[in-house]
């Protein structure tokens, strides 16, 4: 029987062992199965010897073990064999072991088959020619309109020359963990920074934000006994991971549903310990959480709030703190670093989590709260502990852009306006844009393949680098153009991508807003129930200039935060 | 009784409210907790009432509801109120909140009280004068002596030219994920040359090895079905983090005991997936993992291996690629990048991790495999996927200094060389030094207190900084000081370290090997059944010269590994 799974699996196109095979097969659950195996001459045979079996048994091994015993089975005995292999405890033989190899194979066939298996863009991107970046060579060179470097920071100039002379004196890395030789001004002046920024007492650098979202929820979950948590349906994978991690009861309420969220927290005593997490700018869709809102339901039932501002940072408020600032902007306009003289919808949100990696153009993440919970996390929380610190020079560049972006509104206000002027452009061409209230231009293809051909298109015939966003980062069936216009792309680049989605939805003969609209609509595209919302900026605000805000944006916090006393300046 | 609760919250030192002083009062488990209680007017009485009740039940509630009930429960009743106010359904009441603020509070307080709440230490080491550091103040110097910069890659001139001119070219920030627009020819390289150094296919950066430690272990638990993990009872934090996220079955063997090791692999049968995660230099203690052996049992049980090699790369191997190389030290010499005509140690290996932030001097990790591992963890770990990039700047850095280590083979020695001269001086003073055979001198305290007033000391009275290192990082009673030299730590500087240490010694009455002798021994320190290692380099390693390297060791790795169709040139 050993020569015959030998000689079968040099055959049969699905089998590298037996195990693998298994994994091939069921990557193929989408396939007349059945009738293939039937086809093929052992497995034809060890099925029919297996049927009763594979038609009674459930769980583990049942059908695929029909269809591809493994070696411990392959006498095809009965199921007995597959039993008893549990049993044995001489295991120093030469039995087979498990076929690793057939299963990473298998689940990277599986992602090719259903077009989510991802090819990687060689992008540079220029920091004197913003937003250009050349390819390969140099000389290949594309405009890049898909990039998360929102206010086109990461080229500026103060930014490179502080992190440059933080390189010549304290060099390249920080050397160790915040606890061992890894705390440094630097990490004192961004959190300083971060803290100012959100109006908290404290502030606390990740890594990325990836992993400060990830440590504080599951450390709140882990910590919080009986804690329950309330996620809201799109929330970032990060905060998803996080929340699996903090082991805990969770309910995932409908994206942006109130109603729904209230039911939920409804459920439970007010003094059964809660967690409401969730977003203000969501990134694949644009749509905003009414922040004010979910604080009114959380004070009512007694819950912690947790607001990932990753992709509003920069972007919103007078001074780039985010959609929490922007509810109140005038008052902190008016105040500039000082707190208003009222409780604002930023005060009201327990923790807040943000970027360093996006509008603020550099990399790394962070939390910031009242100096108890920052002291806590600080002290808890093994994915703050035991990681090496950001580098100086990486916390003094973020440092400078969270300064620099704070006094710089107009950075916030163009690219609204560039925003405005491409979801516009779109519209005039029946170009399907999903409507929202922010600065995300998504553009609905609702077709992997497709997603992807046309933004090769983009690519190789328009030199437009546009990423298609296919699973897992958005649901099947609503794949996507990301486009996010910064500062920097002008109303010229825009008419050129314009022009350039144009020809591809003709070529591809993608469906329009009409052919939506005939389907009864998606994501709001072409849906008659609709109801738009007004951009989170408002006219008024986009008239401001620089001049309207208080002086003392333009100045770095010199105040030393004494956040706890374990924090030694 | 409600006044009378908020009476005693007023008295009471413990009670802040109903659920913190829960807490407050749990931390103090240590103390005679009942004849503290029975003191009380309030707490005294309530125990009497409740005696039944607490030591009857078991779980939430029982001992901590009787020293401090909750205002639910207060009245005292029985505990039947506890259970009654879970069932209440109508929430949006004056019914107090869970107390958040009680809770953190609490566990600070807890730390407080067992001496593990963290001081970090204002360290900001200084490119020009390594191995010196300031603190709050430009004049205020100390020497470092526990950085993890272990090659001194931080301050060299040519990683940071590199990095200056990436970032003036690049910008500051990659300012996207791996997928959308944060993939570039820095990653391309850097993942090459890492690639290169371990001999593998293939290699992914993450942002720390944290995450690369918790993304790969992860994401092997959850997809490869009845998975069981076999882990060094010492793995660092990001292993057991990401074991406990692999939501399978595990199995913890003694440090370094591959008899128990093989216990455990044979109770499974050779076609149950495994995996062995261990480390090669565990950070703490020193001590050195038998990669060989290790090999040999995963081959007879059917095992994957996972190394960490973070404290490791840089230090061991002719190139720095870790001890994996240095187990085939000559043939690794002679071949260079090359890689021998055998199946070296390094190759029996499945998955190596390491840092980029300790020997190579900037920030960040990495895992490298086979091509189709690394495209497998590339296509499935969310902790990779959904993540800004790190930096152009960093990536070049990093790249730069692993090409500089790998043909600067003298930088390893003389961090040896160091580390011997230190050994043996501590050890002519009998300052205990847990025996190893590698490059981390821990010299044992074995209080937590103790440390931290002795690393007080070096840093207050001898401008010397080595952290005190206490549990959780390692384990009660074997509180330490962990000094790590490095190519910059010379005779002169160890001599003044050596004559502090013995004034610490002698000031704090430390104990000393004799009394550890006395004690019948701690971690190999006056054991007499302790049986010492052999160095990890030997004196002929020791004796060789950068020309004794193959000259292909200086090329920067020009050949472009084709890793996947997924990561595009």
């Amino acid at each position: 029987m050993e020569s015959v799974i030998r000689s079968s699996a040099k055959i049969c196109p699905f089998m590298h062992s037996a195990t693998g095979s298994m994994q091939s097969v069921k990557a193929l659950k989408n396939a007349n199965l059945p009738a293939i195996a039937q086809q093929c001459p052992f497995m034809g045979k060890a099925m029919e010897q297996r049927r009763g079996y594979a038609s009674g048994a459930s769980g583990a091994g049942s059908g695929a073990a029909a269809a591809a015993p493994s070696t411990s089975s392959a006498s095809a005995n009965s199921s007995a064999d597959v039993n008893a292999s549990a049993d044995v405890v001489d295991h120093a033989t030469q039995e087979a072991s498990f076929d690793y190899k057939g299963l990473f194979d298998s689940e990277l066939a599986k992602k090719r088959m259903d077009k989510s298996y991802r090819f990687f863009n060689n992008i540079n991107r220029l920091a004197k020619e913003f937003p250009m970046a050349h390819r390969k060579t140099e000389d290949d060179k594309v405009t890049v309109w898909c990039s998360n470097d929102y206010l086109a920071l990461s080229k500026n100039q103060e930014v490179i020359e502080v992190m440059k002379k933080t390189l010549d004196k304290y060099g390249a890395g920080a050397g160790g963990t915040r606890n061992i030789a890894g705390h440094n001004k630097h990490a004192l002046q961004l959190e300083a920074e971060l803290a100012t920024l959100h109006k908290k007492e404290g502030a606390l650098a990740f890594s990325s934000c990836f992993v400060a979202n990830d440590a504080v929820i599951s450390l709140l979950g882990q910590k919080i006994k009986d804690l329950v948590i309330f996620s809201d349906e799109l929330n970032h994978a990060s905060m998803i991971v996080g929340i699996k991690h903090a082991y805990t009861k969770k309910h995932i309420f409908k994206h942006n549903n109130l109603e729904q969220l209230e039911e939920l927290l409804a459920m439970y005593p007010k003094s059964t310990p809660k967690l409401i997490a969730f977003e203000s700018v969501y990134s694949m869709s644009g749509s905003v959480a009414d922040i004010d809102k979910i604080c009114d339901l959380a004070e009512k039932y007694g819950a912690l709030t947790f607001l990932d501002e990753v992709h509003a940072v920069g972007l919103y408020g007078p001074h780039g703190a985010g959609v929490a600032e922007h509810c109140n902007f005038d008052a902190h306009r008016k105040a500039g670093i000082a707190s208003p003289e009222f409780r604002t919808v930023m005060d009201r949100v327990d923790m807040i989590t943000g970027t360093l990696g996006k509008s603020f153009g550099t990399v790394g993440g962070y939390v910031a709260g009242s100096s108890q919970l920052i002291d806590w996390i600080r002290s808890y929380a093994p994915g703050f502990i035991f990681t090496t610190t950001l580098p100086p020079s990486v916390m003094a560049g973020a440092a400078e852009a969270i300064r620099y972006q704070r006094s710089h509104m107009n950075l916030r206000q163009d690219q609204q306006k560039h925003t405005t002027y491409v979801k516009n452009g779109l519209a005039d061409m029946g170009i399907p844009v999903t409507p929202n209230p922010s600065h995300i231009v998504p553009v609905l293809v609702g077709n992997p393949h497709l997603a992807k051909e046309a933004s090769d298109i983009l690519m190789d015939k328009h030199r437009i680098y546009v990423q298609a966003i296919n699973f897992p980062t958005v649901a099947r069936g609503t794949e996507r153009l990301r486009i996010t216009p910064t500062p920097g792309h002008t109303n010229d680049l825009s008419d050129i991508l314009i022009d350039a989605l144009e020809d591809v939805w003709s070529t591809l003969q993608l469906p329009r807003v009409r052919d939506w609209e005939a389907q009864g609509g998606l994501l709001g595209v072409g849906d008659p129930n609709h109801v738009p919302q007004p951009n989170l900026w408002t006219q008024d605000q986009l008239d401001l200039t620089n001049d309207d805000l208080h002086p003392n944006v333009k100045q770095p916090v010199v105040e030393q935060l004494e956040v706890s006393s374990g924090i030694r300046w």
